[in-house]
């Protein structure tokens, strides 16, 4: 069995989600790799130290590029900052390394769409961390939909909010910088479009809305410094759909009472689905002909949930879907995964976020495929 | 005490919603006129005859116009299908009553407008049915709003959906005809828009999208002939309120599971408020500060709550909206009222829908002030 | 058509229900009886010829006496205070009265036995205020049972609890005190277990527990007077129907958040179903072979709710419940009903909560049938 | 740093589920311990092996007893079939061992017993595997009962019910035994009971009903042959705590529509406090003076959530209280932790199940602590 040495950079929260997903895949499926954890790399040479032992990395480097050289390392994981994607996902490309990178790909389309010839160039498999698509219900989800469980679909509504930016007084952050791909519709809404595309196919045309409701923040906790702020705090559009399907799509940072709001309904001709994010174990559906909405648990007749408990109801966390994610890929350089969410696909998203900002500015009906990098 | 007989036309579901609202105004209230259920007018005379004794109503017409021209009539109030609302409104108009008519206020804008002129020009009391709004806990929501408990408002998110058409097989009827107001957006969704404006206020501009899922129906049930559908089966749209909100609205017919699915959330710089008109007596409130969602049940402290039970817990029902909506424009009636849902407002409303109905055919932003009587 | 006419004592709350109910039954139904609203009785001379004019009563007595012997008054509906319901429901009965009588029949058992005796001697119809019984949805819930869709009852929980005393500076009432049928068991709990027989049958034995938890209450709102408590401010049991069923039942008027929660849960071999008054247009339904439960909502499918609404999702009101208590009541005048409520079935309910009483102060199983008038 | 030697025997879901929790927890905390996953048993050598290389641990017997002799071990692990509990555990306090038993402790109240007094005589740190008290929104529940935010506790009414056995065809296995802590008492119910005393207290006294409901099932699935069933299907108790709450107490696995339904709700003077398994991320909350029930959902605040996510609303999984559980096993085996479930604990939990089978079964209240191992 091939062995696959993963060099993961980043140790914050990503970096950590990332390496209890590589030492869980192991014991909850049966792989097709012989995994290593090979390398961690932090600036820090201290904390990358420490951490590569608690979490059993072999090697810390402190230079990220030194990892990517590493020979033990035949996977790169990027969980850095958004801005730091794009040099660290080309240089990995250009070793010829597989690339594992956090969303969103790059920080403008234009980078993105570098990043999409320098993988297609390279040959090697590539993820995008869209890991609420790895949810087992959502899964079936999309199982449903594309196996006409549900007819022909209408509508997908869409809204992914959050409060974590409600209080006027949460200080200016690198979320708050158009240039490392700030904002709600990139932070939030970018995992939303990604869902609408994972469950209902390409999006042709897009209107939007978007607006800056606090436009300056403090520049640091409690700073009486204030730093004036340009990226959106809510978007809203409608979405065409290539396969005739509407939709609705909103994302706001500002909503009181929301944690993890990814939530959507999809409405079909033989039945109506939803789902939140915030209760990632249920499905609410309502097939032709019910009385109502039926409440669905996660259960082990869902084959990414089985890998974890064999009994419904007890519920799988947010990093069981980092694991699932990262089995997928495994699965991908094995050569034994389907198509998943690569750098084409995760292009794809970015290029529709960039035609929701061109929509939102120019307020008009915009064309996704017509968006090229200058778009942003 | 002044004495103020009703005149109803129409016996069907709403002219008996009107009848019990009438009957039950004065039990639940103290009113400010001398009530007297003078005339009800139906086509048939035996079922005018009828639901005259049955409902109490002194004497029955079976010609509309000999109902408006009763002297003992002083409030005519229409329930008849959409497309008779303007001759009948007209009618009364001309003889100087006031005038209590179902929603929608026409079938056209034009009309509308017509409407609009003469009820001026006569001076008289009107209020149009979007009893939704008479909720004792959607009037506390907008107190709510008035009064700055959310702070700035953000966003207004609604929904009015139902399934009452999502078979195919559910054949044509007038609903399904524009020339009589027929299709999601007119049906459904002008409950939502007035909604919408009593809450948050004026829409300045719309996008939208409308489409027919089925682009026939039987012409009857379980008749095999087809008939075409033009009307909308779902449309949804973007607004943009003039106190700087922004929303997003969509109405459907089809959605498997929903009966009466009136709903909105409403985000504010102070908090996020949601309803649910399938759960009438209910509101779900999250301030900033506070953990997570409330939910608030209707009880005594609201005053339209009040009128019926003293005790919380205990639900009002549609039709006790209805009493409160005839409460309110007898107050009106004797001069006690406040500005409420008269042919103005309604033609606000239609001019709204309008502007929804030009923005997705023109597939553009259209300013809602613009569109006049030739848009629809 | 048989001429009915009405004697309603008391004006309060229930006085108004009854009065709105009677008001409302005619417009919605067709009645089997000439329904004539004959007399009002309110020891306040004043207060009863205002509510007579109000509500449409023809007279106004201050003397309950004389309305009871008033020849127009063929049918007494009490809606005072419990300890005057035992006097007025055998001077009715007594005059060869129908009898409708508010919860609970009377504040002992041995006056509710003496009531039913005197009814079944008089021979007259008589009925008992449970009116949560008339929820259409109660009414399929009893269908569906009877009907066997469940399977076999294995088990009812049920609880009633609300919040109204929850504030230890709630004042003393008439609500506290044994002579007055107070107590969270007798004021709540009876209709909690009105229900648990009429959607399961008799109970056979129970054992319980009761706590006060709050000993002494101000005299009156912001008294420093304190007076002592002695009825129970929340009983538990458990519940051995005839029929193999068992049951938990709670009851509380101290649990913080809940305003009307008569709740119920009932699992059977082939399904699960719940319900909660706080919701009361609402069933919870999971079948077997179900993946999960069903919300289901009252429409016009069911009779009573037909009567008010031809839509599902528009919501029946608390007061409608009332008006379809007094159309069973009135079906039953005309000899048209069917068994019913009346004092026998309401003694059955004391008989109940005297069990618990029992069991709970001897701590130890009680057998219902064995529990007479000396029991409380 | 001490070095711990993980010994872990049998490799079903629960022993995969320790597995994963060994390995998570040292990348989830800082450790006091030096983990090593010194050895796994299971009886069938080939599995064992497979199970040690996937699961990462050094050895692999065939034997449970030499995994107990081997001097790497220095904490055992105990997740085989409950009758197998005490004998392996008997022998790792034998050799002076750390024990790590699933739940329940043992079989039979006599067993529990003898475990008790043998971890006390050996001094060595025990867990049980009530791994839901582990929850961080459960600690935080225990928090606010014990700190008083919740005033004096009135009542906790629990259930835990699922469907696992719902279907008549289900068949017999092992859990259907009384000889192996069968039934929905010992099975689903305990793990209520430990939630009970852990949140509130000692369970001073108790009454209960338990009923087979299907009294034979087929010997194994699709088998004609049938096998006489005599555990019970349902049980149900009144509960006495020793600070003067009292409660209700339902276990059933025959509920259709539940799949890890524990649940409940407690009432105390301050508040309404109410948690589902099923969700369990999220609390419910009244506190006095607030209009109705907040949604609380885990988040960062809570230390155990911080040890794998930074964000609210992300939710952890069951398998997370899991890692939970082990690390306050490892803090109490370092002399860093606190009162824990351990032998005493469970015999506690054990004696309380065995009261409700006396209560039961002699139809009265029976005082707890009366209850000896002949009880059962």
């Amino acid at each position: 069995m091939r062995e696959l040495g993963i060099g993961l950079i980043g140790t914050g929260f990503m970096g950590r989600a990332h390496a209890l997903a590589f030492r869980n895949v192991s014991a909850a499926f049966e792989l097709p790799v012989n995994l290593r954890l090979a390398a961690l790399a932090d600036a820090d040479p201290q904390r990358g130290a420490e951490c590569a032992r608690a979490w059993g990395f072999t090697t810390a480097h402190s230079d990220w590029q030194r990892l990517i050289d590493d020979p033990a390392v035949h996977l790169v994981a990027i969980t850095t900052p958004n801005h730091l994607h794009f040099p660290m996902a080309m240089a990995a490309l250009a070793a010829g390394k597989a690339v594992y990178c956090e969303k969103p790909l790059a920080v403008s389309l234009e980078q993105a769409e570098h990043m999409h010839r320098a993988a297609q160039a390279a040959g090697v498999v590539t993820r995008v961390g869209y890991n609420y698509q790895h949810n087992p219900i959502i899964e079936r989800a999309r199982q449903m939909i594309r196996g006409g469980e549900l007819g022909q679909i209408i509508s997908f509504d869409g809204e992914f909010c959050e409060d974590f930016m409600a209080d006027p007084a949460a200080p200016w952050s690198w979320r708050c910088e158009p240039s490392h791909a700030g904002g709600a519709l990139a932070d939030l809404g970018s995992h939303l479009l990604a869902m609408a595309r994972f469950l209902i196919g390409d999006v042709q045309a897009v209107c939007a809305d978007s607006q800056t409701v606090h436009g300056q923040r403090p520049a640091a906790a409690g700073s009486s410094e204030r730093k004036a702020i340009v990226i959106d705090d809510h978007t809203q559009a409608l979405l065409r759909f290539a396969n005739g399907a509407r939709g609705t799509f909103s994302s706001s940072w500002l909503k009181h009472g929301y944690k993890n709001h990814l939530s959507f309904e999809i409405s079909g001709t033989l039945g109506t689905l939803s789902f939140d994010q915030e209760r990632l174990n249920e499905l609410r559906l309502c097939r032709a002909g019910r009385e109502g909405f039926e409440r669905i648990l996660a259960g082990p007749t869902l084959p990414g949930y089985a890998a974890f408990s064999p009994a419904p109801g007890h519920q799988l966390g947010y990093n069981e879907l980092k694991t699932l994610e990262v089995h997928e890929l495994l699965m991908a350089v094995a050569g034994q995964g389907q198509a998943g969410t690569d750098f084409a696909e995760a292009l794809a998203v970015e290029r529709l976020a960039a035609a929701i900002r061109v929509a939102a500015r120019e307020e008009r009906w915009v064309q996704v495929e017509t968006v090229q990098a200058k778009g942003r």
